[in-house]
């Protein structure tokens, strides 16, 4: 029985019906050649044949005196947690995706441990897909990817399967979560570092402030305008996912003197660009983005050191090479600004602006302050070819959390030569965002100058109907 | 915009995440002769065609003033709430019980109208399933059973297609729901008539008290003991359903000088009783069952007339004979009592037998007094064979509400010589709650007298794994 630790218990008490906080991904193999038509459902008792639960896949939510403790749970029921399903024929990924918004609008149930698992069966072309969900209470997006990786081996191995709530504890790292002494003290000399930081915060907040009237390549939170991306959200979802040549964003990067996130924003600025012309709604203010950045600084503490990047997308300019640009700059302002900083004086920094939009979540005092539009990010994943048993990881993507005012999320992550997109949006208040798909497509297309070969697109999915 | 009436309300506020309050049908159809891979996938696309969407289908919640109103909702999205989906192969019965409880186990979106409909495909033996989920606040279960029924052909007709949403406006009545105006006049008629029949309903209340010490035949709701059918409940279900030869039950009627009621509460006390032994867990005291039965006097008014009838289904009773002649005669007390009251008298008195349940329900006030152990309900059904353009229904079950308290319900409904049993459980709370569906059918064959010829069980549905 322990208790949970703060930062846990606000993803408990910011869930809603209509506002889930669990975080999942989608990962679509193909089966290998010659597999009958038991394969997916071996694979399922397989997995179900993995009773040995490590934490926190066995641990479930226990209030005591109005606390949430996490205890074992004693009636442990692996066929709840794995499930079998299948695509109606012939299995387009267009079913999968619409699959995938259905599973992900669902809450989870908080008798049980906080995770479900999905296999299913009958995709098109041969394949087969694993949607999983956990609880942002259990595992963050960062961690959900990592496990789900763990879970995966670097060669094809018939029958050699692996399951995230099986992984060796060094791998699921459970214990290196901070329980409530432990975090207690490193909160006291995190606190101490961050009273030293004060006078640097302070001056940056005041800078922020200034440069946000004069500064054109500074973007701070106070610019965000009201958009129809910034609504309450319904408890339903779409679900939209996509790969992208990696390798052909790289040469854009190398073109344009840009970094690959630069690529990718200049993408997701003209895809919502197009989205939002589309629906006669763009904002005549550029749409700003929330960009969570790691932070390798050689003083940074292990742990949550993530900064929030406040970037222009530009979405006011019409031409596509000159928003690329104004986003490198308002990008680049960032970066500067954060490289004369200590971490604990970045961390220090964001949470005072983002503590609006934090506030926001949790109290709805301030309901009228857009802190950003939408929030883009971008996970480095692994660069070689994964298998599940004999099954070859094709793709896998990111399905992350909408927020009432937040009801688009774009997530990527890099696997292979591909950048795997996944989009998760209220599926009310941003109808059609599945036609995203196609305009970030498009949106490579117009980076692409004509003196680079042009290896056309390349996409496993469609829209997520 | 109109405000919900009172009693809908109540189902909004009753609602929980561990308690969705939907009800449900599944109805199970087989392929016409010759239907090819894409007949079910013509059947959604059909479905979905009916675009002209009836209330209360086109109704959705709005809030004003912390009131709830009835809105027609203007970005209706018919492929949200007909959804096409599949089963793994070969498509087992356990499979699709599995995925209903699944279902059954979500909450419905409250920013939409509050009703989905899953068109299931790959069911074993050439067949498909339609699931179907009403909230209550919008739809009871006899109604949910009703509108089902109605969107159905008597004669095979390829291509003729009804929909729920698209019945004409006297079949699903929302017309005939009282509205705030009309519904405050009635129950000014009604409240006098409650007031006159009060002197009466106060005697019955003694009455029932002093019974409940000196008369064994009668079963009131303080003698229900408690037992683990009536804990809290998780947010998970599990749902088993089967159907039983009403014919055979008929005979056994006949031959006990029963009435069918009596036979199907007998077969669910044997198996509740079984079942209770398996999980070691049978209480001394007989449980007793509440049942909705429908009033149909002389002096009734229209509308919701249901009144309660406590039964004992003497699960202290090892002989399944006499078990049954001790669940006719605590039936028959009831039958007598309430023979020589007026409805309103009724209805004031198990309104007030009730009272204790419903506060515990709405306010958690006395968790500790048990009013009864189980709802067992029995809709009489259509029966004639009835099909869905040109297949052919093969059976329907119920799919109705757990509560905090009551983790199970049993309901059935009859179609053609069938009794179709749906039993909905609490996952956690009622473990291997399937094995109750072999317990009814040993209960018949327990029932079965050596003279009377033995037909055999038959039952198209397993366990819900």
């Amino acid at each position: 029985m322990r208790l949970l630790n703060p930062v846990d218990q606000i993803f408990l008490r910011l869930e809603r019906r209509n506002q889930p906080m669990h975080v999942g991904g989608l990962q679509l193999f193909s089966l290998p050649e010659g597999a009958g038509s038991e394969y997916v459902r071996e694979v399922v008792d397989a997995a179900r044949g993995f009773t040995d639960v490590q934490p926190p896949f066995n641990r479930r939510l226990k209030y005591r005196f109005g606390q949430p403790f996490w205890v074992d749970d004693d009636s442990f029921d692996l066929e709840y947690h794995v499930r079998h399903l299948a695509l109606p024929q012939p299995g387009a990924i267009r079913d999968l995706l619409a699959l995938v918004s259905m599973l992900h609008g669902a809450l989870l149930d908080r008798s049980r441990p906080m995770w479900e698992t999905y296999v299913i069966e009958g995709v098109t072309g041969n394949r087969f897909a694993i949607y999983t969900k956990f609880h942002h209470s259990i595992m963050d997006g960062v961690s959900a990817m990592r496990v789900l990786r763990k879970s995966l081996n670097e060669q094809a191995t018939p029958g050699s399967l692996c399951v995230p709530w099986n992984l060796p504890r060094e791998d699921n790292k459970p214990s290196s979560r901070p329980t409530p002494w432990r975090s207690a003290v490193k909160a006291l000399g995190a606190t101490g570092r961050q009273v030293a930081a004060m006078p640097r915060v302070g001056q940056e907040i005041l800078r922020a402030w200034q440069d946000s009237r004069e500064s054109p390549d500074f973007t701070s939170i106070s610019q965000a305008p009201g958009s129809m991306l910034n609504r309450r959200i319904s408890g339903s979802r779409r679900f939209a996912a996509q790969s992208y040549s990696l390798n052909r964003i790289k040469r854009l990067a190398k073109h344009y003197e840009a970094t690959v996130n630069d690529i990718v924003l200049a993408m997701c600025a003209s895809a919502l660009r197009d989205y939002l012309i589309e629906q006669d709604a763009l904002p005549d203010a550029p749409l700003v983005a929330m960009l969570p950045v790691s932070l390798h600084t050689a003083d940074s503490d292990a742990g949550n050191n993530i900064a929030m990047i406040f970037a222009s997308l530009a979405t006011d300019v019409a031409d596509p090479i000159e928003r690329l640009a104004t986003i490198q700059r308002s990008v680049d302002h960032w970066k500067r600004r954060y490289k004369a900083m200590t971490s604990e004086q970045i961390l220090g920094f964001t949470a005072a602006l983002g503590t609006p939009m934090g506030m926001n979540l949790l109290t709805g005092i301030a309901p009228k302050h857009q802190s950003f539009n939408v929030v883009i990010s971008n996970v480095p994943g692994p660069s070689e070819t994964l298998y599940y048993g004999d099954a070859t990881l094709e793709g896998m993507y990111p399905v992350s959390i909408v927020l009432d005012g937040q009801a688009l999320n774009i997530s990527m992550v890099s696997y292979r030569d591909s950048l795997e997109f996944g989009l998760i949006a209220c599926r009310r208040s941003v109808p059609s965002m599945q036609h995203m798909l196609q305009f970030l497509s498009d949106a490579l297309d117009d980076l692409e100058p004509t003196d680079l070969a042009h290896t056309g697109r390349d996409g496993v999915a469609a829209d997520g109907g």
